[in-house]
C-alpha cells in the first residue's frame, strides 16, 4: 500500500502522511454508495438541494482558518490568494444554491395534448434530470475553487449528483479537510452517505472512470492527463462524457493604436496577468501578438520593465517546477527567439521570463500551454499578416483584445479568426480573472476543453442533468416541477416562455 | 469508380445509377465549400436563417408527389407513410424556422458590470453561436424526416451550422432530388454555396468524419454503424461530438391491473405499434413486460391475433430483411422461447413474428434490439421480480406502462428502473410516435444513444451550438442579440429571465 503524501513545495519536505492511496475495493466501495446516495438525492426537492450548498459553504467558511493554513503549507500560493480562493468558493456553492432555487436550469417545458399539421399531439412534458455519480477530479492549480469543494462539485451536487472526488497528489491534506467538512454538512443535511467520497492515487482515478455507475466526470489539468482519462473512458462498454478543461494559451492581440495610446499599461498589466499564482492559471496570457514599430516596443519594453521586478515564485510542485524549466529552455531554443526579460532569481522560486519572436518565426511549440509564469510576445508586421498568425493558433479558454480608441475590434478576418478560437473573449483587459456568474463561459474548442459545455458559471449543471420526457403522465407521476399548477421557476408552456 | 443505385426492394431490381461514388478529393472539396458558407451564414441574421428553413420546407412541399414517388420506389413504405413523412419533414423544417425566430435557443446572458463578494465583476454577455459545418448521416428507416432534409440538417442549419449529407445506401435517389431540392432554395434565398452539401458512399462517410472543417457529427442508425463511426472520429487530432441514435429495445410494461382492464385494446395497440412500418421505428417496442396468469395471457392472446392478421411487408434493403430472419431465428432459439404468433406470409415481403418467454429465461440477446417487426413478450409473476428484470436492461429512446385505473405509476423499484433507463416514458399509449414539439426529447442512455441532447424537438438545435462569452466588449462588437437596447427575444440580464 502506497502513502499519500501531504509536502510542502517551499522545502520538499514531507508534511504528513494523509493516509494510504484508494484500494480498487475502496473505489468500487465509494461509487457504489455514492450510486445508492443519488436514488436518495432524487427523492428530496429542488429546496433542499439548495439548502444543502449553503450549508456546505457555511461549513467552509466556519473553519476558513484552518483551511487556508493547510492549502498554503501544500501549494505556497500564499494566504492572500488561498483566502480569495475560498471566498469565490463559498460564493460558488451559494451561487449554485441559487440558481437550483431559481429553477430555470430543468428547462421545464409542458406541450399540452392538441392537434398540430402532423395530427393530434399527445401531452408531453420534458425536464432535465441528474445523470448519477459523477467523477470529479481535483485540479492541481486551484486547490479549492477546482477541486474537492469547487465548481465540478458545486454543480453536480446543484443537479442533483452525488460526486466522488480524485484528490490532486498536489494538495491531499487540503482535500481530505475540506472532504471532511462537506461530508459532515451533507450528513448534519440528512443527504445519503455516499453523497461526497473521496479517493486518493492515480490507480484509483483510473478505476474511478472505469466504474459502470459513474455517468460523467469532470476534469481540469493538463492536456496528456485528459487524454489519458478520455482513452480510459473510451474502454468502458457504455461511453460517458467527459468535460475536460485542458490546455490553453489564451492569445492576445494588441493593435498599433492600443500600443500607441497605453504601451505601459498594457505592458504592466500583461506581465501582473502572466505571472499571477506563479502563471498557474488556466487562462494565463501565454501569447501576445504585438505590432512591429516603436509602439509595439514600448509594450514590450513595459512588460520587460515589469517582469524584471517579478519576485521569484514557487511552483505547485517540484514536478510542475521542473516541467516550468524544462519548458522555457525549449521556447528560448526556438530559431529567431529571444529571452527579452526575466523576473527576480531568489531561492527557492523560478524567475519568470518574457521571450519575443517574430512572426515569421512562430514555432508550434509556441502554440502549446507551458504552464508557468512565461509568456512569449509575437511581433506582427500588419492586420493581414496578423490574421494569418492568428489562423494557425489552436482554440483556447480566452483571447484579449487590446484596442484603440473607436476602434471596437480587430480587422473582420483577425477578429473572426479569434472568435472561432475562444470561448471568452476579452477586451481591454487581461483573461485571469474568471467571475462565476449567470453570463461566464469557461471552455472552448480542443485542446482549451473537449465539450460544449462551462466548467465555470450557471451553465456548468448543464454537463450532469439529461432530459427525461413524460408522456401522457397523470399528474401524481411527474415531478413537481412539471404539474399544470406549479409555480415558482420559469416554463415554457405550449412554446411561450413564461417566467416564474 | 463505384456507382450508386437505386434499387427497388420490392424487387431486387436496379431502378437507376445515381452517380458515382464521391471520391476523397470530393468529399474533402465539399467540407471545404461548408467551412467557407460557415463564415458567410455567420453574416446573416435569425430572420434569414428562419426563412431560409421555410423556403426550404416550401421548396419539398412544390415537389411532393416527386418525392414520394422516389422514395416509394426505394424503400417500399408506401405512398401514404412517405406523404405523412414529407408533412413531418416541412412541419419540422417550419418548426425550426419558429425556434430560430423566438431566439431562446441563444440563452442570451447579460450581467453587467458591478460588485459582488468576490470583488468588482466586469461585463459578461454570453449566446450560443454555430459550431461550424456538421455532417449528418442519413438513416434507412426515414428517407425524409431522418435523412437530407430531416431533424439533423434542419437543427443544424437552424443553428447556423452547414451540413455535408452522407446519402444512406438504401435512398439515394430520393437524397439527391432532396438535396437539389435544398440547395435550389438555398442559392434562391441568397445562402453561400457549400450551405447543403451530399456525398455517396461509405468511404465517404468515413472521410466525411475525419475531415478537419466538421465540427459535430449527426447519426441516426445501428449500434455497429455508430461505434465505426465513433472509432474514426476518435482518432482525430481535435475531438468532436458525434451525435448518435442508436438502438433502443423499447421496453413496455402492463400491470396486472392494465391487463385486467384492457387486454383486447392493449394487445391490439401493441401489434399494430411493433409492426408499423415493418417494425423498421427506432421506437418500436421490441420488449413487453406482461404479467403471467389468465389477464396477461388475454394480452397475449389479444396480441397474437392480431399479428396473425398482419400482411406482409417489404423491408428496407435486402440486408436488412436478411438480418431480421437471421434475427427472429436467434430470438427463437434461446432457451424456454416459444413463437407465439407470425403474420401473414405472402411473397414478397417478410411475416411480422411474436415470441414469449418466461421472465426466469429472459436472455441477453432479448435485450438488444431487432429490427423489424418482431417483439418478446416477457412474462413476470410479480412486481418485485418485474423490478429485477427491469434492472437488468440497458437504456432505450423509451419505455412505455400500461397501468390500471388509480394506479399513475410502477411499484417504486420497477418505476424508478424504467425512468433510469428511458428518455421518454409514454403512459398507456405507444412509443411509435414521436412528435415534433418543444417538449419532446428523442435521446436516452447508452446504447440508445451516446449523448445527454435530443434527435428530435427543440432542443436538438443545442447540440450545434457553443457558449461564446464577450467581456467588457464595446457595442459595436456584439452580436444584435447581446447589445443593451435589443428585444424580441428572451434573455437572462444580471440573472433575471427576461421574456421577449
Amino acid at each position: 500500500m502506497t502513502d499519500v503524501h501531504s509536502i510542502d513545495p517551499r522545502t520538499g519536505e514531507v508534511l504528513a502522511v494523509v493516509g494510504p492511496e484508494t484500494t480498487d475495493e475502496q473505489v468500487d466501495a465509494a461509487c457504489d454508495r455514492a450510486a445508492v446516495a443519488y436514488r436518495g438525492i432524487r427523492e428530496r426537492d429542488r429546496r433542499w438541494r439548495a439548502d444543502l450548498l449553503r450549508a456546505m459553504a457555511d461549513a467552509l467558511e466556519a473553519r476558513r482558518d484552518a483551511i487556508v493554513a493547510t492549502a498554503d503549507a501544500e501549494t505556497a500560493l500564499g494566504p492572500a490568494r488561498l483566502g480569495g480562493e475560498l471566498t469565490r468558493t463559498c460564493y460558488q456553492l451559494r451561487f449554485f444554491a441559487g440558481v437550483v432555487d431559481e429553477g430555470g436550469f430543468l428547462e421545464a417545458t409542458i406541450d399540452h395534448a392538441g392537434p398540430t399539421p402532423m395530427g393530434p399531439r399527445p401531452d408531453l412534458r420534458r425536464m432535465l434530470v441528474a445523470t448519477g455519480p459523477v467523477a470529479v477530479f481535483g485540479a492541481s492549480n486551484f486547490p479549492l475553487a477546482f477541486s474537492v469543494p469547487g465548481g465540478d462539485t458545486a454543480s453536480a451536487l446543484a443537479a442533483g449528483c452525488p460526486v466522488v472526488v480524485k484528490a490532486h497528489e498536489s494538495h491531499p491534506a487540503t482535500s481530505r479537510l475540506c472532504a471532511d467538512l462537506l461530508r459532515a454538512a451533507a450528513a448534519a443535511a440528512g443527504a445519503p452517505e455516499g453523497t461526497v467520497e473521496l479517493v486518493f492515487g492515480r490507480a484509483a482515478g483510473a478505476r474511478l472512470v472505469r466504474h459502470p455507475a459513474i455517468t460523467a466526470v469532470g476534469f481540469t489539468g493538463s492536456q496528456r492527463g485528459g487524454e489519458a482519462l478520455m482513452a480510459l473512458i473510451a474502454e468502458r462498454p457504455a461511453p460517458i462524457p467527459f468535460y475536460g478543461e485542458l490546455g490553453s494559451v489564451n492569445p492576445m492581440v494588441v493593435t498599433e493604436a492600443a500600443a500607441g495610446e497605453r504601451a505601459a499599461a498594457i505592458g504592466a498589466g500583461f506581465a501582473d496577468s502572466f505571472t499571477l499564482g506563479a502563471g498557474q492559471f488556466c487562462t494565463k496570457p501565454g501569447l501576445a501578438f504585438v505590432p512591429s514599430g516603436p509602439a509595439g516596443d514600448a509594450v514590450v519594453a513595459a512588460t520587460a520593465a515589469a517582469v524584471r521586478d517579478k519576485p521569484a515564485a514557487v511552483m505547485l510542485n517540484a514536478g510542475i517546477a521542473a516541467a516550468f524549466g524544462r519548458g522555457v529552455e525549449e521556447l528560448a531554443a526556438q530559431a529567431g527567439t529571444a529571452r527579452v526579460a526575466a523576473g527576480r532569481p531568489e531561492a527557492p522560486g523560478i524567475a519568470a521570463e518574457l521571450l519575443e519572436v517574430d512572426e515569421a518565426d512562430l514555432t508550434d511549440r509556441m502554440l502549446e500551454e507551458t504552464f508557468g509564469p512565461v509568456a512569449v510576445v509575437v511581433r506582427y508586421r500588419d492586420p493581414v499578416s496578423l490574421a494569418t498568425a492568428l489562423r494557425r493558433l489552436p482554440s483556447s479558454l480566452t483571447a484579449t483584445l487590446h484596442t484603440g480608441p473607436g476602434e471596437p475590434a480587430l480587422e473582420p478576418a483577425a477578429q473572426r479568426a479569434l472568435e472561432e478560437r475562444a470561448g471568452r473573449i476579452v477586451y481591454n483587459g487581461y483573461p485571469t480573472g474568471v467571475a462565476v456568474s449567470w453570463a461566464q463561459h469557461h471552455g472552448g474548442g480542443w485542446p482549451a476543453s473537449n465539450s460544449l459545455h462551462t466548467s465555470v458559471g450557471a451553465t456548468a449543471i448543464r454537463r450532469f442533468l439529461r432530459p427525461l420526457t413524460w408522456q401522457d403522465a397523470p399528474e401524481a407521476a411527474l415531478p413537481a416541477e412539471l404539474r399544470d399548477a406549479t409555480t415558482g421557476l420559469p416554463r415554457r408552456i405550449d412554446g411561450v416562455l413564461i417566467p416564474a
